[in-house]
């Protein structure tokens, strides 16, 4: 028996090249998960076999702009001249299905949702050192060396955010990374605030027997 | 790497029959734990085969009251003329080493764990249902029905205070409890509370070098 039956809103995020994609892939390969994935919306234009739908909503800019406007997103941001944002109706569909719902974003992107979602639960994932993410974002080669650069300015300024997250998770080992999110995610639903209601319905049902 | 390297206290209660004891048991067996137990003190006399410092520490109801006056439990209760205690001192030395202390005890001492321990993590223990507990209080047939009768009274006062811990766990399956048990000191040690302090020693490691 599951105390809490609606889905919770996990948020995975962290400074750039930890392994927030890694680690959630991981976590959808477990056992007796019920994570759903979000899709995401964007104004870019399909890359060769993305599918509408799948690997994105594409929508046009008009309408990107529209769905802001009319606080459609649970969060958004622009990169290098293109929206990409995450639809609160599809989340909310799932968490209604009783599915936890995995959003695996960008910091920025990660505090737009506590503003929106009081109870979303928001994991900053790190390295177990500094240097390891440094030598991961050298090591991965396909940018210049200005661009590695920013990527680690950017890094450093997000080492900073920890604070405002409700769990700090270390990724040393991938699997453990995620074994960590699942816990928590088991642990959250038995917090009482979250299952008192469902805990109480029991004993009245068992009263008007 | 554990982020926080110190052990938790954590408590676990409920209802009277609810299982607690057995809940207890499979914890320990699990694997790459580091959980202690806490040996109570107690006036009353020992048993036949029981050990001073093992089953209990065995002392006189003078120094037992000397204890309560010089606050040195962490919380303690008087049941059929013997006091029964948990000496906070020898608590304290395991977390100190990084052990988790789990404490099985009566709803009544959890509340007062409370009071002194403000991170102490209190789990209350639920049957899937109230009829289940009945069951079992009825089927254990070591006591007469009077006995049994007061013990379901007990129980269902004790049923009211879940509100008051920060986990509600159901105990339908011992294995399945102790898991959840486990999820939840895994989380808490994640928590960004709990471990700030220890992520931003590595951060200051690592601008040291």
């Amino acid at each position: 028996m599951k105390l809490n039956k609606k889905g919770m809103l996990v948020v995975v995020s962290g400074p750039s090249g930890v392994g927030k994609g890694t680690v959630r892939k991981a976590l959808f390969e477990l056992d007796n998960q019920m994570f759903s994935y979000s899709v995401s919306m964007t104004t870019r234009k399909p890359r060769e076999g993305e599918i509408d739908g799948v690997d994105y909503y594409f929508v046009s800019r008009e309408e990107f702009e529209q769905r802001i406007k009319d606080d459609m997103f649970l969060e958004y941001a622009e990169f290098v001249g293109n929206y990409y944002g995450t639809p609160i109706d599809k989340v909310e569909e799932k968490l209604n299905e009783g599915l936890e719902v995995i959003l695996e974003i960008e910091t920025a992107g990660a505090l737009q949702v506590r503003k929106k979602v009081h109870d979303a639960i928001l994991i900053f994932l790190v390295p177990p050192t500094k240097q390891a993410l440094y030598d991961r974002l050298i090591r991965r080669g396909t940018e210049s060396s200005y661009q590695v650069e920013k990527r680690i300015a950017k890094a450093d300024n997000e080492f900073r955010l920890a604070h405002k997250y409700d769990y700090i998770v270390v990724n040393d080992e991938i699997n453990n990374a995620a074994d960590r999110i699942y816990a928590i995610i088991r642990a959250e639903h038995a917090k009482t605030e979250r299952s008192i209601h469902s805990y109480l319905e029991i004993l009245e049902e068992e009263n008007g027997k």
